[in-house]
């Protein structure tokens, strides 16, 4: 069963996410050394002891739906109401509203936690997430008003409705209709696809935020606006009025993450007998502008299904391991040089095939861990510097840079430590009751939403390295290379070739770094693209290895974090060459190789 | 759906795996060109109308045991009377007994086919495959006469019982005992876990080939003994007697291959009413050399089950194509320029990143069936020459080499590929009734049964390497040297950077293959095994790059072969310097880190 690493976890947000500096100068408000210790510890113990034990129930249960009614299973409203009633869904509400308003840096570390313990269980509150932040920026006072104090306590829950069948990746296509009402209200028409915790009975009410068009909108994605559309409305006095015209129509029957409806909403069909068609909405920011709002949900939603990988990686990680300390096969050379008596078997943790690929798991968690906390961070920064207008921006660009990266590395970790965690497991891994592949089936998913990973590639190279020139880039690069610096000045004998494979590594990320430069400059979009999943893999892969050694750095007293940032420097970074050579060398025969598939 | 992919399994054959040499010179018996490209013809069709349509509904609808009665998926049985009576089951079988003696590497390629089609189905055939060769090879007269003209027919069915809950990849901590009778027949007692078809309703008698200890076996795999012990004892005339004393206690609730019944096997505990305890077994073999008998059948269970990576992959593959032809979302650069009307979207095909992803799922998946075609082919060969003892021993050691890279090459690429082509149907491909997630769940088991993919790994390592005193993989490497300086001779502009980019992997693999073989001469096994799964991987790679340029080479008339072996080795060979820094210099930071897992 899952035990959450705090300790790892304050670790990598103190010493390697480098909230430690930052709390000293006080720019993360009332956060202390002290209080996120607290906030893990409690956040753990919640975690493992009252999450992770309903996980597997949840997995083989599912959800069903009935006449538009969806139910989760068994023990999941109580558990939320429990995890409501801790405090955990206000963590980062603005204060005015009930939140605590602590980091976003801690909110991933504890999200990490809640998805170690059942990602199907902590997807729906990271919704509610996202709807907390586009209101809080962008709705109205009344809207404000009426919604956040409950979004931010739990007492309702919220969601994100942008999918159609023809609109997936490509928002432009986009059908839902809205129409204006004439008391300043709109009406929603439309079906809506894979919305996850559309319905479900954790609570009283439900707040949709929905993407639709005007009559009169402009084509393609300047014509989407953002509403907020309630399941039941709320009357003056805040109780709940009249069912709204949106409704369940069908659960899907998914690979994973099966206690977490992913639901079709049908929006203004009729469904309300007495009142006229249309799901009542209230316009959140301006017409035609609603994807702005969206994205301020999305930046967020995609750092936290980053930490979704890390969290199920590190669950993953943690089955493994205790498999391999007692499953006993074969004679490990150890036990073959006599050091326990003849006749016994050994652990397979012992065997060098186990251990490299628990070793793996370990490295590529912890490489995940450091990118989505630094992520959190920049976030954080961000905020706490906006008075002065150039560091601000250059934390909301470091951001900006870091999201894709924390969203598609992290998730693409998340399933290869699942599917090694199976490995490791043997035949047990593949029988259902183990555990390892649920984690597998849950991890599948977040890689594909919230943007796949190719589009969050694509956001990478054509968005986020041209930012203020290439500045935003360069500086980060400049940054690993001081670390890389100090491992090479630190000539430890415990890092072996460490500085020289990161050094290798952190050239190759600078080269395809600045040949996607100048292919975005010379307007060669096909070379750019054709090579931009690699370049994440790249980035992520040099920068995690950087973090494990800058953490190794910081932790003097112990050799442990040394030699696992060796075992990802020796092992595992010789993939950044072969990473290289496709951003730089792989366009034209994937061009040429292209006619294959027509 | 599915569509046998005849043509090009016919090339690879033909051409890559060099059947067509063979043929010429009269090697593959009644095998010509013509009864190939029929036979592939036949069971493609087969395949793709009888097989694929049940797949979707065997594996919802799963099997269960009652009573020891197992059923299997609603048109199950009827489908195998279907394939039986084809003749399908008796393929690879002696004439003697009624087979048509064709050849492994036919047998691979039609058995691609049936997993392609449904990999829980064509799991079954597969054993019985293998109880044919062993006992064929190491039975007695009189068990041959009773037992093998059945099996080879498919109208009884084979199993291979191994496992035991302490006794996975070691087969040294077995405990099914085995007891010798007056009769010269033997009572088999114990239990036997993850028993493939233990149990079904396919046949009228199933023969379980299980190893057992007799009372007085020297400890370890050199006290273990083959049994045949069949489900209905068979009388002197041939027809089914008593019911032996061997049940079904359960059948496993798996990740995947949900159609295919994975047994708890109970023999000799006493179910037969009136009859002393113990189920009735005849040995295989001589006493006590059972692993030598169980071996002949692993080495082809091993090619088959690297063979249903192949085919899931293809499934994959195709699948995921499909799709994207027909899924619109965004603008294409071609889109962009104004090849076709604004407004509408491209199929996502002709994105870059899609792209790249499609070709990598058709390259890998080439390259793992080359291997595999390749490693049937040797096996024949060495049949066809037995007379040479030279020769037939080349040929011998070439399937031995090739048997572990097929096996788990083959499988691991079968999860990578169905795991890409869940992330082309994006949010599709999470839902299970559009099939792409079935493929990775029933792909995942490939690389733990069977032997894992670790212990392939440290096979290849520590016992095919120095076969010959590394003649054989020396030959095999040289072979594909000729192919490389082929390529390069060859100055044709479509191939880009082929011939180098094939060099430099080949290179790559002949470095690290002389660091392992010096470890090995220095009994530094730590060294040896911690690089044994990043060393197949390399081997596998670069194996399987050269198989697909010595296609293109053969192909003169096409271009698309030459693409497709240009995007391989131009784009996914880079992986190769990485692996090869793994083995030659990871070993050490692999040791000092294992101390983290402790």
């Amino acid at each position: 069963m899952y035990k959450a690493p705090i300790g790892e976890i304050a670790f990598a947000l103190k010493k390697v996410a480098d909230l430690e500096p930052a709390m000293e100068k006080g720019l993360l408000g009332e956060l202390s050394p002290d209080l996120l210790d607290a906030v893990l510890e409690e956040a753990g113990r919640f975690a493992s002891e009252k999450i992770a034990p309903l996980a597997e129930g949840g997995d083989r249960e599912g959800t069903s739906v009935n006449e538009g009614v969806v139910t989760t299973p068994t023990g999941w409203k109580e558990l939320y109401a429990d995890w409501v009633a801790g405090g955990w869904n206000a963590l980062t509400g603005p204060e005015e509203y009930g939140g605590q308003a602590l980091p976003t840096s801690l909110s991933a570390a504890v999200f990490e936690m809640w998805n170690s313990a059942s990602m199907g269980f902590a997807l729906g509150p990271t919704l509610t997430v996202g709807a907390v932040e586009a209101l809080e920026t962008h709705g109205s006072d009344e809207l404000k008003a009426a919604y956040l104090a409950k979004l931010v306590s739990g007492e309702w829950a919220g969601t994100m409705n942008l999918t159609e069948p023809q609109a997936g990746s490509d928002l432009s296509a986009l059908k839902t209709k809205a129409e204006r009402a004439d008391d300043g209200s709109y009406r929603i028409y439309g079906q809506k696809i894979y919305i996850t915790y559309g319905e479900h009975d954790f609570t009283d009410n439900i707040v949709h935020l929905v993407l639709a068009r005007l009559p009169d909108a402009p084509v393609g994605v300047k014509g989407i606006s953002l509403f907020l559309v309630p399941k039941f409305l709320v009357d003056a006095d805040g109780s709940l009025g009249r069912r709204n015209d949106v409704f369940c129509h069908s659960v899907e029957h998914k690979l994973g993450i099966h206690g977490s409806p992913t639901c079709t909403m049908i929006y203004g069909d009729g469904s309300i007998d007495g009142e006229e068609a249309g799901a009542v909405g209230y316009l959140i920011g301006e017409e035609n502008r609603g994807l702005v709002c969206m994205f301020t949900m999305m930046n967020n939603a995609r750092l936290l299904v980053g930490v979704q990988g890390v969290g199920v990686a590190e669950a993953a990680f943690q089955m493994a391991l205790d498999y391999a300390r007692e499953r006993r096969q074969g004679r490990s050379t150890r036990l073959a040089k006599g050091a326990e008596p003849s006749g016994q078997m050994s652990p397979i943790v012992e065997h060098p095939d186990v251990a490299r690929s628990l070793l793996t798991m370990k490295a590529l968690t912890g490489c995940a861990r450091a990118i989505a906390y630094a992520c959190g961070h920049a976030t954080d920064m961000a905020r706490a510097t906006r008075d002065e207008a150039s560091e601000a921006r250059i934390w909301k660009e470091r951001a900006n840079l870091l999201t894709p990266i924390a969203k598609a590395f992290a998730t693409d970790i998340g399933v290869e430590v699942a599917s090694l965690g199976i490995q490791v497991h043997g035949g047990m891994g593949f029988i259902e009751e183990t555990g390892a592949a649920r984690l597998l089936r849950d991890a599948r998913i977040a890689p594909i939403y919230e943007g796949t990973n190719g589009i969050q590639a694509i956001d990478l190279v054509t968005r986020k390295i041209g930012q203020s020139d290439g500045a935003a880039v360069s500086a980060y690069l400049a940054e690993l290379a001081e670390t890389v610096d100090a491992v090479r000045g630190r000539n430890a004998a415990d890092f072996g070739a460490t500085g020289d494979a990161l050094a290798a590594a952190l050239d190759d990320l600078k080269e395809a770094t600045a040949f996607l430069a100048r292919a975005l400059a010379d307007k060669d979009m096909d070379t750019a693209l054709a090579g931009a999943t690699s370049y994440l893999r790249l980035f992520g892969l040099t920068a995690g290895a950087v973090y494990l050694a800058k953490g190794a750095l910081a932790d003097t007293g112990r050799t442990e974090r040394t030699h696992l940032a060796r075992f990802m420097a020796e092992n595992l970074l010789g993939e950044t060459a072969g990473l290289k050579r496709q951003v730089i060398a792989g366009a034209a025969s994937l061009a040429a190789a292209q006619a294959i598939l027509q």
